[in-house]
């Protein structure tokens, strides 16, 4: 999918939110676990109740692997369910992988080429040849880790001197990797005002901004600082959506959890004038 | 497993050696493809072959994700042969992962939980909370990438002022960590003259070490740099050895190649009087 595909998503559906698929069996409601494959019984729910509301789903691998083989097997067939019955949706593994040059090549096969995700999230600590092997796939995207929403994130990656911290450098460096338009950049919503910040090094790049609600972002400074022209933005939200309910009504809850976020992204894509 | 019985283990077999499983099914014997699981039959013949000559194992995860379940299922059947038929093997998951706390609390418990490794690889970049879940196990290993082998190194890793490159603020920064002592860390062969400056910051840690031999890293600079009065350092190999045929000989050609390491090593450790 090319990101011109995805901002016409966006303004079709006024809605830039991205569902963060991290089911935990221990939360999901009991009816589920009886099925054969709980997770992906579970994701079909809740994408069939909330895709009309959101642009993008974003698995996070670790829930999957969990599980092992089966989890993997789950995995698999949620992105396959939503490439064959909503191929518009934009599909993120959140993997948060890297590692040397031959082994990159590797997981690029595994998530763009096996699994067909349409982009996967990358830690840039190990550098350029990292992050190529995945930049080289056409109309497939790279998120890589700038500022991550987590209390962790100061530890490196707001340390640096002269002004130029850690994830600006990332930033910035990032964009001279080969086949860098197919950058996108993970900046939590809890550092929102570092949005702007981002946005002089990274004006035309699409942002995935997780720590909206659970983890206390606002949705509003995310947009005021992180808006581009063509919206620029994807915000994730798991937990709020995955259990607004633990009862069997718990895809109806997520659709109206989903829905409520849909309609404050409307209004703030409406303040910003980004609907044509 | 402890470090104490690691080093035990380097003293007994005169071989601080750890052997990547890096299966390649495009670099395997033709032979092996027609089993029904010629991962774990490539593995097995090689782990039987070498064991007596090293005392770690190290599967890159990416080898095995990239054919999803059935990968998979070869790495659980690969650690659960090694921890059943050579229980006093040191296994490593090179996974590289890193996310925020509750993500990486589902990782840890896959990979030392489930899976039943000993130690696994973890990126830095995601800071203290992406890391404490797994220091948290006991006599279990956080491996931390602090200065990588690959080129790439240099975009980030070595950059930074007042001589506080950002791999020596991962190292005195993850010391800082709660159960720091469960942590080891990753420094490429190929700056071994890093490893002095290494060895300043962590010098009882233990270090693994790849980049020696293909990569181009040397062993002798690697021991004069990186050891310490428990030996303290694991070099990997994996290519020299797995590949050292690729006809029906592959097994005893990997031996041969392991034995001619471990013979190198046996020197360096009486060279620096490290055998009781």
């Amino acid at each position: 999918m090319t990101t011109a595909q995805l901002t016409e998503q966006i303004r079709k559906k006024k809605s830039f939110l991205c569902i963060g698929l991290d089911v935990d069996l221990k939360k999901v409601p009991e009816g589920i676990l009886k099925g054969e494959d709980p997770i992906f019984d579970f994701n079909k729910a809740i994408i069939d109740a909330t895709h009309g509301h959101c642009v993008a789903y974003k698995p996070n691998l670790a829930f999957y692997e969990a599980h092992g083989e089966r989890g993997w097997r789950s995995l698999r067939r949620t992105v396959g369910y939503l490439r064959t019955e909503y191929p518009e949706i934009f599909t993120i593994a959140d993997a948060k992988r890297g590692d040397i040059g031959n082994t990159a090549g590797m997981y690029a096969k595994a998530f763009f080429g096996d699994l067909g995700f349409d982009s996967v999230t990358i830690a840039p600590y190990m550098g350029k040849d990292s992050v190529e092997p995945f930049l080289a796939y056409p109309d497939k995207h790279t998120i890589l880790l700038a500022l991550t929403s987590n209390e962790g994130a100061f530890d490196f990656q707001t340390q640096g001197q002269g002004g130029m911290e850690l994830y600006k450098k990332v930033l910035s460096v990032s964009q001279t990797y080969k086949n860098s338009e197919n950058l996108m950049y993970v900046v939590g919503a809890t550092k929102a005002s570092y949005l702007e910040e981002v946005r002089k090094l990274v004006p035309d790049s699409f942002l995935l901004v997780p720590g909206v609600g659970a983890q206390g972002g606002s949705l509003k400074e995310v947009c005021k600082y992180g808006m581009n022209d063509r919206v620029g933005i994807l915000v994730n939200s798991s937990r709020g959506i995955l259990y607004a309910s633990n009862g069997a009504d718990f895809a109806d809850a997520a659709k109206v959890a989903a829905r409520e976020l849909q309609r404050q992204m409307e209004e703030e894509l409406l303040e910003y004038k980004k609907l044509k």
